[in-house]
């Protein structure tokens, strides 16, 4: 059988938070792949597994050294925080293994924080939403400016992925700015930094608040849509749910 | 301790798939909610557990019968199947949660099916993306258009939830129609059926045969945006990487 290598997505950072398949891929797996922090999250249990990785700006390299050790016949995983597949490797992987025809790639989802920050605020995605980078390493700002308006126009809740980093700081500022050209000053918002880590925050705010408030790389930010509200501090986005109606909405969900 | 309610995550059905989060939650409860579906999806472990339900059509019911059953005293989970704050219970659980101030809520994220789908079908949502329920029971169908229009205009990667049921079967014709008044018919497309249950089923295809395939009420749609790409039978969406330049993207995803 080919040799296979495991995209496995971690959640927010607790063991706790990873799924049972996510578990046992890297339990099967000879090699685990990953940047430094994310592998320093693994559980002692992982210890004893041969464990690799590459500086931060080498994700290609590291990709590679997926293949190579796979090639070797060992068994491999390539974990990623949250999801593999939500601004993960998983695309690049896939690539790059145009290259590696004999090698079978398995992706193994993982919740990641719009879902995992969701929950701490409350229930802020519970309708139509959007996921937005505000990162422009690999995006010209002009496109996450044009997504933004869209986002606004179709009356979506919105998350913001990379709100802000050490070259960023006023990005996330910026993009209010740009909601708040369509969007109410009072429109339920809230973020949450280092989800499923120590330091947990988790704050709800309006749009006008949100934009003054010192985020980091390690926050998620939640725009509400026009009916969404803040209850007893929690940031809700109605399903716009009609006694005894729904028939389907609530499946494959 | 204010007696507390569980609005648990199961993932797409296998137990591999949910969290040791969610595990913990429904092994610490004396009584598990959900629609009977859910309550069948969950392991043996769980069989000795007071198990309670109502009618499809009752979720308000549900909701209240896991209010009163805490004010008994008793532990509750209420499960849904994917992430119960997307297009879940969690929302209409903290509106009923108003009348019932000592009642402490907990949502438990799960893996939805954005995500699990996401990851059988490749790397689709390796981008900005949005996430639309073709369901007009809960909201407009203007309204859906407006935001599949949206979607569009922002070149998000689209995922659609509910594309179709008994009432709705020409709904995703519909959709695609929308969607081909601004992308072309080669677009790259795919859709995953029954994910992490029995009979799954993976097909990538270009949003011209998209337009014409049969869907059911357990098929999740994942239309690329202007740059995804169908790898070697996988849907690809790309994110953007550039060689060595890469320097938060990666993180909280």
């Amino acid at each position: 059988m080919a040799n296979n290598i495991y995209i496995v997505g971690m959640g927010p950072g607790s063991e706790e938070m990873m799924t049972g398949e996510a578990l046992h891929a890297l339990e099967q797996s000879d090699v685990i792949i990953g940047y430094t922090v994310y592998l320093d999250l693994l559980g002692s249990r992982f210890k004893g597994k041969e464990l690799m990785s590459t500086p931060m700006r080498q994700e290609e390299k590291r990709c590679r050294m997926c293949f190579e050790e796979a090639e070797k016949g060992k068994k491999v995983s390539l974990v990623c925080s949250g999801d593999a597949g939500i601004y993960g490797m998983a695309s690049l992987m896939y690539e790059i293994g145009k290259e590696y025809k004999d090698i079978e790639l398995s992706v193994i989802p993982g919740v990641t924080a719009a879902n995992s920050g969701a929950a701490l605020l409350g229930a802020p995605l519970n309708h139509d939403f959007c996921v937005i980078s505000l990162s422009d390493l690999l995006t010209p700002w002009d496109k996450i400016e044009k997504r933004l308006q869209a986002a606004a126009e179709g009356d979506f809740a919105i998350v913001l992925y990379n709100p802000s980093s050490h070259k960023r700081k006023d990005y996330l500022m910026r993009a209010c700015d740009i909601l708040l050209g369509s969007m109410e000053k009072e429109r339920a918002c809230g973020y949450v930094e280092n989800i499923g880590r120590e330091h947990t925050k988790v704050a709800a705010c309006t749009l006008e608040e949100l934009r003054n408030r010192e985020v980091n790389m390690f926050t998620t930010v939640f725009i509400g849509n026009s009916g969404s509200e803040i209850i007893n501090g929690k940031l809700i986005t109605k399903r716009g749910y009609q006694i005894e109606r729904n028939s389907d909405i609530c499946r494959d969900n």
